[in-house]
């Protein structure tokens, strides 16, 4: 028998993993939760049919959604996480120290459960004594904050479903409105290649843009991802993400990464042509 | 009805693209040439069922494996460019006024032939008058040249098949011998992420290090190609790739790209922690 997991990375591309079998699969209020074993990519959780992590290669999408603003801003000490359910962004954030607080918005109490249960690997540091957990929608949540965080990361889906609210002007406008006044939003920003990410991520860098006053896009290698070329958005009140980059204070935390480290973190805001276009279309 | 082209990037994960239709389908001296039309990324070529360009996405790979060494070597005049029968290493050459001898070795001339018929945005510039092209396989040819050439571009296929001798120490040896005292080599280097292209990726890279004093990787986001992360090597006698690069220099000339800009030249040389591992495992 051979079972495969494919997802359309468009109408006319389909990417294929080969799966030892199914661990879990179910619906909650939101969405359908599906998670599969497989040799390739080890353990892997899908929502509504899209790929967000493998084991293999979610340390790639964690590492640069967290290290790369942590870097920048010189005391991140309370910071909001929405979405990231399955705790692959705690996982980075409470290696930090200097971080007292960590408030976690995620709209499915399922999908924390379900990787709770099956992915200890994003899911092991929920139980640090300063992650609070809100079950709610991140949309509604952000609206009663003003000048409250350091540090916002933004760990969405796609945008349409249950993340679609995060990819709204009222959104950015609230998250900009609940940071302090040198605060960070990063994002998961979309990919550039195939057309209809593209379009995606044109439209929501157009409405960061709009929100704050410096906005720049880094890109990393996650295999998994359509077209593996994927973007993050870096949105600030007052830092820069190169010129106020602090390498040495970084290296001297000591903290152990696979992808991330500085010399990357300046390489990855060097964009290609095709995409700096994109982005000027809609600045 | 579906028409499908996949390939496996291991034997657990499949690439799919939708086919309009085959163009040609031919069996050389060395291999199975195919050529399909499709929606997502317009014709491409494969060899023996492996996927080597797309219009879509084949300016990346001719744009970085050209425009890196050319930007940091101050006057190359005599080219040699390995491999590259569908001429897409030609076109971005050719732009280079500077250039006044280019020797292409290809081993297979069907594929050239079938490139000039099916895939004209990259052979569209075999009749520049400073393109000479040798039937051959590189590894022979390059035995016979000493203190010859500014640059050698090898743009090979996988070390399986007819791509297998280009990955050899005997050769890059030679390509150090068919170099002038300043020359650069450069080298397709296959993929740091899955576990098969990893090791074939450390052993050209342990070859070439043990051939040339300055032996550097760059990356790019190559859709088409398994994982999307995609090496480079840079390997030269004299000019180091960050600090002899010209950047006032290159960007004098005004070449229209789409991928490459000097400031992602200095960018693709910062590796993630895991590729550096991997390679420092072999230096």
């Amino acid at each position: 028998m051979q079972l495969w997991y494919s997802e359309r990375h468009t109408q006319n591309v389909k990417f294929s993993i080969k799966v030892d079998k199914q661990l879990f699969s179910g619906q909650s209020d939101f969405q359908r939760i599906d998670v599969f074993d497989s040799k390739e990519f080890g353990r892997f959780l899908t929502l509504d049919g899209y790929m967000m992590l493998t084991e293999k290669d979610e340390f790639i999408y964690h590492e640069m959604i967290v290290h790369v603003p942590m870097a920048v801003h010189p005391c991140a000490k309370k910071v909001l996480v929405i979405g990231a359910g399955d705790g692959g962004v705690i996982r980075e954030l409470v290696q930090y120290q200097q971080i007292e607080h960590i408030d976690l918005v995620e709209i499915d109490e399922l999908v924390v459960e379900v990787c709770k249960k099956y992915l200890p690997q994003t899911s092991c540091c929920f139980g640090d004594e300063r992650v609070h957990i809100y079950y709610q929608d991140g949309l509604k949540y952000i609206r009663s904050y003003e000048n409250e965080y350091d540090l916002i990361i933004v760990d969405s889906t796609d945008p349409f479903g249950p993340g679609e609210g995060l990819f709204t002007k009222e959104f950015y406008g609230n998250c900009f409105k609940a940071l302090k006044e040198d605060g960070i939003m990063v994002n998961q920003h979309e990919s550039p290649f195939y057309d209809e990410d593209a379009i995606a991520m044109q439209r929501a860098h157009k409405r960061i843009v709009e929100s704050f006053p410096i906005s720049r896009v880094y890109q990393a290698h996650i295999p998994t991802y359509p077209s593996g070329h994927w973007l993050f958005g870096f949105a600030s009140k007052k830092y820069h993400p190169l010129k106020d980059l602090n390498e040495i204070k970084w290296n001297m935390l000591g903290l152990k990464t696979k992808y991330y480290n500085t010399r990357l973190h300046l390489g990855s805001f060097a964009l290609p042509n095709y995409v700096e276009e994109l982005l000027r279309d809609v600045e």
